[in-house]
């Protein structure tokens, strides 16, 4: 049988995970009622040559695994309590270690358990699992699906510092690269917001890519304003950071006239259905390219 | 720097794992107090080549990567909740959501969410990994950790047919083979057991390897009857049957006099510890022979 590519597989999976707590794989992270409170999961691999470069710090590497997920967590506005990890050993194992040492320091989270296991030949590109659990502070959780017409469109800070970072990392060239190889969760900010929004997630595969799964989600059209999204990255490369990944700023929505309860940056309003889900100044963006990553949710 | 083995890996992550909840990693889950009940957690890979076999059908491979975490659950007296899914596309994508599918249905649980990657090269083998959450039945969960000086050994039935199942795919024979490619998590076992043991484990890696594990755990040695371990395997392969993991059945100790509430195999009595964890009829198992299978917990 052929293999399937990740938009089938993920539409496979979707037809078995029928659990509310699921909320059909649409949001970052899973919403399940327990003991009286609200359990938040979730799950994102990094594979090698495909989410790092294999020449990179493995700390890094782990500080990147751990705080991906967190940044899951963050835009469901939930409070981080463990992970487990699923390790693949390899070269730098040491240096990984420390880095998922550091994270989980940083930002207090319990490593709870997991797997380790050898990749059965010292030439596979390797793969790192993490699950990371925490709880909700305000139900229900916010999802990707609740934004509505008239609401403002908000940022919470500029994009392109990873992308500049990834280039700084992939050319040696010295520049700084923190942005891309240490990101960091927003946590705080995602619970100070979860109570406000409509509808909230993190900006993990790009903005135009992730603004179009939310207007997706929510039955809505985005329209942002090209100009009003801050850029961490030279003004010629605006339309490079509008489609990169790995920034991992939160992406909300908020009725008109309420303000969010911490800085954000409005970058558009969200409008009717029409037969694309993104507008850019008004327009579709161009046919043929790329929105983003489509490496993972 | 060089890369760890698994159990220099290991304890490097003990030296980080210090939240009551991971148990030092020493428990097949782990065990987090959540909304005045007790969250049990583990997370288990496979990897081609290593845990399974590149020709087997992918439906059993995703079968069995449930049921291995769920039995992980049963060893803790746990009720499986919901499951995340780290997948990584390649061959029989189809198959695999089948196998799934399938399995979740079976044991009743929930597909929650998950992360899905490509691997970036046709060629490499691939890693699957699972974690799944169930909910404590009795508490304090069962550890490994509890065995006292006295208890009987106790084993839930045969060792051997996962050998035999593996050998008849391995080989092609059409011999049967469903005890390898499709186990069955002892949950109700593990759940009517739980409230009478001093410890409870899952033999997934050799009944040998794991019952030293829990001696090493409880800090006594494990005196096990060779003869009395219930085989499903030809008697000339009693001590290759011994040895080998997959088979997922139930070890537990139960203090001298208490009958287990469901029909279980006395193997052996817990004795105080000497300069071996394991005594086999009163002698310690050949040095220089493996006792299982080291590549996972």
């Amino acid at each position: 049988m052929p293999s399937f590519d990740e938009r089938t597989f993920i539409a496979a999976l979707r037809g078995i995970a029928n659990h509310p707590a699921a909320r059909g794989l649409g949001d970052d992270a899973a919403a399940l009622e327990f003991g009286g409170e609200t359990l938040i999961l979730t799950h994102d691999v990094m594979v090698e040559g495909v989410h790092y470069l294999a020449s990179q710090d493995m700390a890094d590497v782990a500080w990147k695994l751990v705080a991906t997920n967190l940044s899951d967590l963050a835009a469901m506005g939930a409070q981080p309590m463990g992970v487990l990890l699923g390790h693949m050993l390899g070269r730098d194992d040491a240096a990984f270690i420390e880095g998922l040492r550091q994270a989980l320091t940083v930002f207090g989270v319990a490593l709870l358990g997991g797997d380790t296991v050898g990749s059965g030949n010292e030439n596979t590109p390797r793969a790192h699992g993490l699950t990371a659990i925490g709880r909700a502070t305000h139900t229900p959780a916010p999802s990707r699906s609740g934004a509505q017409i008239g609401d403002i469109i908000w940022l919470s800070g500029p994009v392109g510092a990873a992308m500049m970072g990834f280039e700084a990392v992939r050319d040696a060239t010295g520049e700084p690269s923190g942005a891309f190889r240490r990101p960091v969760p927003l946590l705080d900010e995602g619970r100070a917001l979860a109570p406000h929004v409509t509808a909230m997630m993190d900006v993990s595969d790009g903005l135009l890519l992730d603004a179009t799964r939310l207007a997706e989600a929510s039955g809505v059209t985005l329209s942002l304003d090209r100009m009003a999204v801050p850029l961490s990255a030279p003004e010629a490369r605006r339309d490079d950071a509008l489609r990169w990944g790995d920034d991992y700023q939160l992406l909300v929505t908020i009725p008109r006239g309420v303000e969010p309860p911490i800085p954000m940056h409005a970058i558009g309003t969200v409008v009717a259905a029409s037969d694309v889900p993104l507008l850019l100044d008004g327009q579709p963006p161009a046919l043929g390219t790329s929105l983003g990553y489509e490496h993972g949710t």
